[in-house]
């Protein structure tokens, strides 16, 4: 049975700096990603492009941030689709939570990454994991029996925020990327309106990679990315052999 | 290469009712597993032995609660040892430190289980999580090149405390032990000191199992123990085989 | 004076496992109880009312909820209202809230008992939450002198969810069911759209007994409930006769 | 049966300030207290001592601090002891633990009351919290049957701080202290090396009187004291009398 | 270049009790200091004007409000002005979040100070925090180009709310208003409606005048006001003259 | 006046990582550091001066930490001190504590710097900090007249842990190092047993430079170092100038 990951970003670039070698591992281990952004980012983290050229219209930019995230995501092996919700500030409805509850439920992830609970540095993240926290639930119901379809309860983790600790960010699961880093060094080179990210988020895949070997001391784990996750996971055993 | 567990209790039977069922598996799983007790618990949980027969010397209820633990290792298929510190209060001193140090140091083992940081009921379960948390470190060293021999620091939990909530026990992982829950049933019934806590404690692993099923949807987990992970766990993908 | 009491449900099944015996406590000490559902969970939790007969109306299924709440309420010795809000998810508006407030100041409760902040298995349950905080404050006032006419803030409680760890639940307050269990048995057994609770309910009255018993020493203490309060209580002595 | 309250400071004069009026209260109900200090405070807080007089012995300023704690011990009505165990910094060895814990197990108290169990301001208090703790759980054992013998867990709270916030004290209970106000005045005059602390105290009894009529609407708290619980409550009720 | 501080109340009361020796500093410094009040806390606070005189209109009642207000701003040396969004529950929109976003772009202040995040005894507070919260984003972005204009990210404090440990208060800032206290007094006298809380906050300022002497030594110190920073500082050395 | 900064690490080393820049700062400032190793590190981070030369004495390895401390703090402009207390596992003793506590009353510094609280990755960190908070405390007192010589207490941070998040490090306050940047570069390359960590920290000095920019709009500010103040600091105003 094929694993399905589902990654929720608040604007259409914000996976490939925290998820983008997670995604790609998955998909080199023949899972099936869905990448979603709920917006483009085309007022709060598209400067750059307006300042290329201030007179795009807002159409022109989304387009542009379209085709970078469709090029990173063909790079990385996942399907890249926007709900075009608009940015900063986001809005969210009843109506549009029930839109993504109806994703997850037609999707069926095994697992679900989005932004963390908090992020005193930009208002649209925690409506992001408002909404997924949402749709989940009523995707998957109470566990009991309901009135509607559902689907099992997907696992679900927040994916690193741009300043961690600010953020209430605890990272209790490092995922080894060494053997998938080009890729998301090539897909972070499509987001050229963001380009100064590309060397941060690379430090970052490095010393998260350090931090992974001083707590297992698996010396092969070059580079690594880290996540929260905010439901227990139910295993086989405590030795499991994915404690690689 | 064969995993290897370590689970520390403070007192001889701490084990049976808050990991028995995961010891059970990880032994049916070809693992080895070493079952560590820090005392016998002689004086605190030892009432009905001394009502039994009031006359019975110190050494006497050792023997009968090691006897006692033998037994239910061997059904559980753990190799049993004690180091019998005394208990209630337990006195750890630096010796007794480096003494846990060692053995962790020459069992190498992938996974440790003991106490949680907080238990207001029992003064001996906060101190055993202590003399871990320092020995594993000692053990482990700093991720860095020592001048002393180092282990790969392994992963490490706390099991289920009697009441979760008020020693600060959230569970994040959860075990399905129900092809073992026989066993953990017959290994309880060798406890005859604390035989009131055998039908609790086959009620919890049902809750737990319930719980599980809610967290997962997935219906075959009838029983199961919890656990709180101390440290963050290192995968190889964000969508395990093993999150069966 | 009589002792009044307000329970405050998502759904209409909710006030029975989770405060029944503590309303019987109440009805039977001569206090009046007002179990107050927001909606009748029609969706999310009546799965099996919809598996025995797939052609029933919605309406239907609201009926037999009320029936069911109704013959549960009068076993326990309270009165049953609900507001039918609709469930899964419940839609919360400011004229909502200030319905709910309105009946908090006519019925003037000394004790308000509703859902903790947190359950990620239900998002009914914490708007339940929301709703009866702000409700609350409306119906009190700050404290000081208002425009408007004020209750005295009642003393607020959560009752215990299915999954008290994970939703930040710790019990501060522990009720003595044992006179009544019979009464709550009966009550459980009425709402038989969920009676797979029944037995999970039974068993967490006897295991919060057991918590009690070891807190207390009180060995009469058969079966509990437990509860996190909201506000401080105002004692006239450390040592009342209530900690009996 | 008498009601039995014991009072730990950690120096001979901390009850006086932060439970004084609840001495009184339970005194003047027919309860008895006990009233212990860990040591007399000779070294921190006694400057005002050895300023009026740098002569004198640290044995006269004990016998002082002595007489100024009976004298106000007798006002509320209290036995005082002091186990002069030393201040700044107190040792705390097993055998003083012991020796709390016999004391504890003869006295039997209902409830205990002590210090927080942080305090940036003062090493002693954090420390009298522990010993406290452990000897708390060594007299009453695990709540199962033991070796030795054995009482009812006593409730337990933390008194106020000095600066409560930054000590990490949130209280959950508040005494009405409006009657006995007077009393714990002039219990506070007693103290002459910390006078300055009278009017401090003064004006928190007022305060905590007006967070308490705020918290509940009962105009007829004028004055009170507040605690944090460290374990749970056990009631017959949730209504009880006692929340007057 | 002048010193920025924009004050923002829920209330058009709060900001004299809670921070009203701290704008009269900036003033007396030469700081620019805007008083913005989102409503004029006719309904939840306005008490003793309503019983003065139960015939005034609403209107008369903010009129009344508005001139207190603007006579305590005149003595401490601010600009006040009010957005007068109604009280007791205020209703705050997307439109109201972008009209105070507008206003902090507009105004550009170096600080901000607000009320607490939580604050159980009145529900507009941590409402007005949240509309801080999200319209300082908006006006700052997330410290990246952005398609709109916008402004340095101002620090950001709460100041101290009436019942502080219930609110999740802790202080980490103490201001010394030591020099202003004589127009904090008088400031507060104009504030007829809310007479009872003048000595309150008379006594606070003392008090908190006690803390700060007592964390950092400096004898000076008589009166404080203390807040809680929402966001870290960037300092130019670790010993700064402030740290006076 | 000249600002005294005390800088406490549990090893030789410790500093240069952590806080070298904000030393370089206060002595380029004119101030004066004492820069306090509890011990050399010889056993847990000197590794590789062991794989170097096998056959070194202890005393040699210390004798070679010694000197690359003492050249870098040349560099930085500080004072080396080694209390030689011995590392992995350090013993903390009464007598020790009280040599601590003499050392911070003989220096009287302005802000004292150490370890964080908490640290599962070596266990002499926290045991750092806890014989600072302690001996903090014993050379300040309570706040109040005591028997012994006091100095006012320090201002009191931690500096950045390897792990930041799991030991619990939230910073709140960041040190622009821009101006020094060069000299830590150079003091770090001294330390050649843990070359390693060089372009570690080279790297993370630029990332928190980049969170102080975010967090402040500051575009000057390069190179970053952050702490959590352990105590609150008292200001004379709320906006004051080194708010740079």
């Amino acid at each position: 049975m094929t694993k399905k990951l589902l990654v929720v970003g608040a604007h259409s670039a914000d996976y490939v700096w925290r998820a983008g070698g997670t995604i790609a591992k998955v998909a080199e281990q023949g899972g099936q990603v869905l990448n979603l952004a709920l917006s483009y980012g085309e007022r709060g983290e598209s400067g750059e492009l307006w300042k290329e050229n201030p007179n795009r219209s807002v159409d022109e930019v989304k387009k542009l941030r379209h085709e970078m995230s469709e090029e990173a995501s063909a790079i990385l092996g996942c399907e890249f689709k926007c709900l075009d919700w608009g940015d900063y500030p986001m809005i969210v409805t009843e109506e549009r939570v029930a839109q993504l509850a109806d994703i997850i439920r037609d999707f069926a992830p095994n697992v679900i990454i989005t932004h963390t609970k908090e992020d005193p540095f930009n208002p649209d993240h925690p409506l992001a994991y408002q909404v997924v926290e949402k749709a989940r639930q009523l995707s998957a119901g109470a566990g009991v029996a309901a009135a509607f379809a559902r689907i099992n309860p997907p696992v679900w983790y927040s994916f690193e925020p741009h300043q961690p600790e600010l953020s209430g960010f605890v990272p209790d699961t490092f995922i080894d990327i060494t053997s998938v880093f080009e890729k998301k060094i090539a897909a972070m080179a499509c987001m050229r309106a963001q380009e100064y990210l590309k060397s941060y988020y690379t430090e970052l895949g490095s010393r998260r990679g350090n931090h992974a070997r001083r707590i297992s001391g698996k010396q092969q784990v070059k580079y690594a990315e880290c996540f929260k996750s905010n439901v227990p996971v139910i295993l086989d055993t405590i030795v499991p052999d994915m404690h690689f």
